[in-house]
């Protein structure tokens, strides 16, 4: 079976670019002290930790839309898929700076394991060092996102469009992190349609459609092409926060691993939130929504409230509505000879293996 | 005088694109809400307020390396320019944010009005979203620096030089504030050679080299003269720092306007400081370094005990080696043909300029 071959050569070779780049700069960085060549090893340690969810997806589509290449992994294709990996952890670093955050899938994260790296200092001394560690690692792998697409090795037209493709990624994501750090503050309101919007813009932009057009992109398609995957990506990628937030909330916690209940705890505006406080079921929620002492008991509570009110039913639906739309943006691609049925059928494939997991 | 007016048109023209680019952009944000488009506004008025330095170095130099080419400005000079003052305001804003200032030139910075503007928060809750927002407009304004330096309308080698220019830009003034921090933590000790290369890579490469040697590289001068503003550009930007931590200990207050021995009472690590650490007059110096609420008669004695044990003499006399090392890396450019007489008088022009002032 030569395409799984390719697919498992693809995603070594990834890592090994990957693993290049940040042995690359963990050696550059020695002649600016051992402090800042530490900063790299340890991001290098955490970075290639990841399941490589978006820079395989991007590899996935990009095979299937040039089916007649060989074994060959396309080198384009893999430089830009790890350059995308790299613009996800610079997000995901300022992120945890922004949310406070200290641990990733209850281990701790770069800033937990920077802060815990200084003896001696009091917790406010550590905290400051991390994060501003962390800042300014995300501001290097930003910029090597960045550079990376601008150094692409593909004709100028297709580096004309990465450009355009990088910036309106990033423009989206930031968009994105300010309207949920805004929510968070209660300096605008919460319904569902900013919600909504909030979580196409931080999350399906840059994890959904940015791998799928830039598959499309490298792959030679159409502008058309490239537009009908970034709504595509965008439909994937609500569906899939929707059905993560539904899962902290409704899910069974022992099987999918997150953390039972931390949205409710942590105040989270997610679209079952904003739908329950537009319902009668509000004011019950309402008062111990937010708060870190949150029993299991109380979450519990809060839980059939929301169930109670139709905060999950009417996610489950938009969740249908978004994959309906996926469905039939893929036919009318394919009637319009946009994408081949193989291109369209890998596409519902690596989405159902995204399905309800963790990016 | 046609030089003169052509100074000028340079540096209207120059204002008129970062008029254009920020009105641009907060046209764009729009989509993404009002408070995304506010936060564009808010900072393109702090921004615009700036006395771009840097883009008028690289301008003036520019022109004196380009005699022969009439009156009317370069564009791709005027826009990467432009592209240099995002870059700094971007460096700005998060370097504010990790020295936690408020301030800049006694009036409040973008963070200062962010966290003013939410009536009836908590402290916490203000600087939180303020710091969250000059983060992410951080990164904004970084990925518009580079991608400016990508979309440069030059030739192809030429934009390979930029990209290795911005990249290497990037990662000198990262590394040189991560430094920083660490200094400022006792996580690396004081010590002159780690202060001086702290200065060099935090301040001068971006201030000074990235402005001379993108000159030289959009008027078509060789590697070599790149490579020699690059030197020239380190030792200016390293005598304007040390300038500017004497002119802060043992200036005239009234003259230069800064904050009278700020940087005794924030305890910042300068070439001073790390030469006062090692003589025998630091015991008496170093109980009220870095007090915040440090009298100006604890102050002056402090500046008398620095003074006495040679640390202004040391870093006077530092200031004149550098000095000597640009005036003979100038003739020697000169003389091996790398760059004009005329050009090597602007860049001493422009360094007098800048001599004794806040950048």
């Amino acid at each position: 079976m030569p395409s799984v071959a390719t697919r498992e050569d693809m995603s070594t070779r990834l890592e090994e670019v990957l693993r290049q780049r940040f042995a690359f700069h963990c050696d550059n960085a020695e002649a600016y002290g051992s402090e800042f060549a530490d900063l790299w090893r340890a991001t290098a340690d955490h970075a290639l930790g990841g399941k490589l969810v978006r820079p395989r997806l991007l590899l996935d589509i990009h095979r299937a839309l040039t089916p007649d290449t060989g074994d060959e992994p396309d080198l384009a294709a893999v430089d830009i898929a790890a350059h995308i990996e790299l613009l996800h952890y610079a997000f995901l670093l300022h992120d945890d700076v922004i949310d406070g955050d200290l641990t990733r899938r209850k281990r701790p994260n770069l800033i937990g394991a920077l802060a815990a790296g200084i003896p001696g200092a009091t917790e406010e001394d550590s905290l400051h060092w991390a994060r501003s560690s962390a800042i300014l690692m995300g501001d290097l792998l930003l910029s090597a996102a960045i550079l990376g697409f601008a150094r692409a090795d593909v004709p100028s037209h297709a580096r004309t469009r990465l450009l355009d493709l990088v910036e309106q990624t990033i423009l989206e994501t930031v968009a994105g992190e300010h309207t949920d750090v805004a929510l968070s503050h209660g300096i605008i309101p919460s319904d569902v349609d900013t919600v909504l919007a909030m979580s196409v813009y931080k999350t399906a932009t840059y994890s959904f459609s940015l791998p799928l057009r830039a598959a499309a992109l490298l792959a030679g398609s159409s502008v058309a092409a490239e537009q009908t995957l970034e709504d595509v990506g965008r439909r994937l990628g609500l569906a899939y926060q929707l059905q993560d937030d539904l899962l902290c909330v409704f899910g069974d916690h022992r099987a999918h691993g997150k953390d039972a209940f931390s949205d409710l705890r942590e105040g989270k505006e997610t679209a079952i939130i904003a739908f329950a406080r537009a319902t009668d079921a509000w004011p019950q929620i309402s008062p111990r929504f937010g708060a870190v002492d949150l029993t299991l008991h109380e979450a519990t509570a809060m839980r059939d409230l929301l169930r109670g009110c139709g905060a999950e039913r009417f996610v489950v639906g938009l969740i249908g509505e978004q994959l309906d739309g996926v469905y039939a943006l893929l036919s009318e691609a394919e009637r319009a000879g946009q994408i081949t049925s193989d291109a369209a059928r890998a596409i519902l494939v690596s989405a159902s293996r995204l399905e309800g997991r963790q990016v």
